[in-house]
């Protein structure tokens, strides 16, 4: 990578994630085309133990109601597993195996984009936990649950966040929202922390942070209803694929205006 | 945050990185006082099923066995799932409940930093989840679950990876080491792709991420192992707990040299 990009590109950066976002598309029907998956990986086998049989039983999940236990479990166990408790905790009563044999606390450590780190949002990385355990891994029947998580984490970044609002909040204030053009815990709590003026230590970006929790939850049960129901149609992207490197496509958000090359293929 | 920071820190990067890991030890043992943990966090308790119960059994593993099996896997199910694949696919044969009810190929679309996205490296993910599913997540008995994975996702920053040569390659010529200084995969692969000048796609490429899948195996054995015999002494770090936002400490490497200043909490 070259050194000497800048952070001075504020104007157009919207506007290039968006217009990336429809060159994600063309890539996205061209993965299709391919043996479903990231291409610059080899298809692969499954092998496994008595859970890896998929698609995991699902039961369609009231949006409303699962984003409140979100929220709510936020409190107790934070972004990741709030997530995956919200949707595994309801599939646990109304299923029981395999969902009661899932270790859903051991994901408190997503908070902070794993442990303090600032890397994914840990709803965005609790979401994909979900979507890849119930619908199963790309290597088996079907890349959706993969898409599925890719669609939340494209949604996560382009939408003004929080959206959801909890029946009872703890913070009665307005919550500010922000986009976040990305799917880290440091940029997305970075550019609320700055808008909000809140500190990370405060109840608001605590709430800010449940409410962030609650939205993917929320929007994740919309799509696995709808792919229940046979009628979802995956917005989701392989960002890569149409990058020659992993990444997103707003480069321009951490490089500035000189966005450096990665080494291409003869073929691209 | 402020807009204008500049890539131009090439030389200083290192260092910064080093001398916050000092501070970082340090934030370790400010945080090691208090309630264990994320301190912007509160302290929550436990709840849930029948395998959240910590610590899960655990019988020391051979580390060289096992990056032997989680470079292999990597050709299967890729980095994150290789990884809990080379630790966990062991004490299935070993233990068996309650390893053989976790469903690890689910864990594919950790590939490429979650689905192609490029946030965190998949090996760094998968990881952590193991550190925490066998010793348990911060709310239950213990934080070294979640702070071993931190001492990872530190350690993988630091060295020049890969450090693991597998007995039969598939690569047969020598692979370049680059230091990431970032547990992201988009900038461990793309520092690498520059310094090997290979494409995302080449063998040499992926060859690369599995020797690093390897490399992260190997030494999260050595430190469950250490775990083990209680002689386990945790050098992982919460870094957001001296910075006032999550994040690495490096952060002029996206930032440049004109580091925005979180708001901060009157008692800091």
């Amino acid at each position: 990578m070259r050194e000497g990009g800048m952070l001075t590109e504020k104007i157009s950066r919207r506007g290039l994630f968006r217009n990336a976002g429809k060159l994600a598309v063309g890539a996205a029907a061209m993965a299709a085309m391919t043996s479903g998956g990231l291409a610059f990986l080899s298809k692969a086998e499954a092998k496994g133990g008595p859970t890896e049989k998929w698609p995991w039983p699902y039961e369609k999940l009231d949006p409303g109601k699962t984003a409140e236990i979100a929220y709510n479990e936020w409190y107790r166990v934070f972004c990741g597993a709030a997530v995956i408790s919200s949707v595994f905790g309801q599939l646990r009563e109304k299923i029981g195996a395999p969902y009661t044999s899932f270790p859903i606390d051991a994901f408190v450590f997503l908070e902070g984009g794993i442990s303090g780190w600032g890397t994914v949002c840990g709803s965005n990385a609790g979401a994909n936990i979900i979507s890849n355990i119930i619908i199963g891994p790309r290597i088996a029947e079907s890349a959706d649950g993969m898409l599925m998580g890719s669609e939340i984490m494209q949604w996560y970044s382009e939408t003004a966040m929080p959206v959801f609002t909890p029946s009872e909040p703890k913070i009665k204030a307005a919550i500010p929202k922000t986009i976040s053009n990305s799917p880290l815990c440091h940029i997305s709590v970075g550019r609320w922390m700055k808008a909000a003026n809140k500190d990370l230590m405060s109840p608001e970006r605590k709430d800010r942070c449940a409410r962030v929790t609650a939205s993917v939850a929320y929007h994740l049960t919309e799509l696995l209803n709808q792919w229940k129901d046979n009628t979802y149609a995956t917005k989701g992207t392989i960002p890569s694929k149409s990058c020659g490197i992993t990444g997103q496509h707003n480069c321009t958000d951490c490089h500035g205006s000189n966005v450096p090359a990665p080494p291409l293929p003869k073929s691209l």
